[in-house]
């Protein structure tokens, strides 16, 4: 059973994943407003209790999935994290000593099964396939042999960038990875159990059902515990903040010609124990 | 008068500057929990009504001033903004077209006459000295001509940054410009009323009374109401949204050798009708 957040009735509902489709929570705890308060409360167990054996409240067709939390303090990304990725850039620069780290605001992501949206202004979308981890207890300068343990659940994004605005200004990509709704996080948030869950599993992204990223997260430059650890250096994590922990090689761009993401394009983002993320485009 | 949040008996507050003191109106409005929902309501005229003729609450001494507007969606601030200020990175780049960009987490700022905090990691505390404008009105995409409607109100910044931590990895300053406390925001809001505030005023930083900073508004190379302009082209502005505006020639870095703020300094970032914004240093 994973924690999701959906949109149906007019309203924004938290709650768990059943058969057939999910059961609303937000009513039995309205303490907490969103998946974030839930995991502040370190409560994710106790949701999970209230929702063991219970019926859907909204099958499936019947709710629109939401990005799982709506109203984190941060969502930070890390950049040029798997082999090859540096070498991608054809810059003539060496692989830097440090990650490259860059926020997301929350409305630049949609939830599972929502249309990315290329805007009127480029026709660069493109899409990232990364796993992204949810902070459960804060804390700063977390040493990295106790990282994991920070960590509360695992969901997948779709880090969709629109690539001319990468490159727009002298530094910092910004404004290509923060259009409204150009990227996805989802489907669901999945209990952290186990470091076996992330340290060395299976990242495949595909396009209209052809492999176009696939590496092991066991290759990262920059593993999870040391990005935590990095990260918290210099903020202060909080619970239910994000931490996309980067993509593999093979994104649009890199093709020759780049191929971008079209309306008609179906994207599915997928790890093994996490799910699949999967999301259409539309213009808007 | 001017709108001010502060902590004083153990808890925070919001209300006005008033002669000698702060006037809390956070008991009087419970509607709006911070600054910033007074600005999504338009209510800044009816707050000010509110304090008219009042004494303080809180007289100077017995509070501490807070970052005006504490929980922000975002604040983007506006790099290499000043003639000058591309030479000054000495990396044979040509200006760049777009302006440059970068987040900033409202936990790296604190508040008018809080220190600002050296942490033990790097000695290379440095100032940067700009005007910040607050979003009221939200919107996509909105006009050039019509971007300085959408301004509510008016602060300063001393976009503090660890300077060494700012070129870790391949792109963006993400990490040296988001220590906890490194940077400061206020002392207070300051209601805009009319384009002169802003479009070509004198913005001085000096160091222990030194001047270091000095240049007018009207050099900007990206003016505020481009700004806003191009900053929601890509993404929906909202009520309470900060976009720092960039800095004049002169900081700490460009000094040969560089001069690094210690304990013991203390930094005044000050434009005409705005006000001064004042901190100190101190270790962690």
């Amino acid at each position: 059973m994973n924690l999701v957040t959906f949109s149906a009735d007019g309203r924004q509902h938290w709650g768990v994943s059943v058969p057939g489709g999910v059961l609303s929570l937000s009513d039995d705890f309205p303490q907490w407003k969103t998946l974030r308060g839930v995991i502040e409360a370190g409560a994710i167990d106790l949701v999970l209790a209230a929702g063991a054996g219970r019926k859907a409240s909204h099958a499936d067709g019947r709710f629109a999935y939401d990005i799982p939390i709506p109203d984190p303090e941060k969502i930070i990304c890390v950049g040029v994290n798997f082999p090859d990725r540096n070498a991608e850039y054809r810059d003539g620069q060496d692989a830097p000593p440090n990650m490259s780290l860059f926020p997301r605001f929350a409305r630049s992501l949609t939830g599972h099964g929502q249309p990315l949206i290329r805007p009127p202004e480029s026709p660069q979308l493109d899409y990232e396939g990364e796993i992204a981890v949810v902070i459960g207890t804060g804390g700063r300068r977390i040493p990295e042999t106790d990282a994991l343990s920070h960590i509360a659940a695992l969901t997948l994004c779709n880090e969709g960038t629109i690539r001319d605005w990468v490159r727009h200004a002298k530094f910092n990509v910004t404004q290509g990875k923060n259009w409204d709704r150009s990227g996805a996080l989802g489907p669901w948030l999945v209990p952290f159990r186990d470091p076996a869950q992330i340290v060395d599993v299976d990242l495949v992204t595909r396009v209209n059902g052809e492999v176009r990223q696939r590496d092991r997260t066991g290759r990262m430059l920059f593993p999870v515990a040391r990005q935590i650890a990095y990260i918290s250096t210099f903020t202060t994590l909080v619970a239910g903040d994000i931490i996309v922990t980067g993509t593999p090689t093979g994104a649009g761009a890199r093709f020759d010609p780049p191929v971008w993401l079209r309306p008609g394009d179906v994207i599915e983002v997928e790890v093994p124990g996490i799910g699949i993320l999967r999301n259409g485009v539309a213009d808007e």
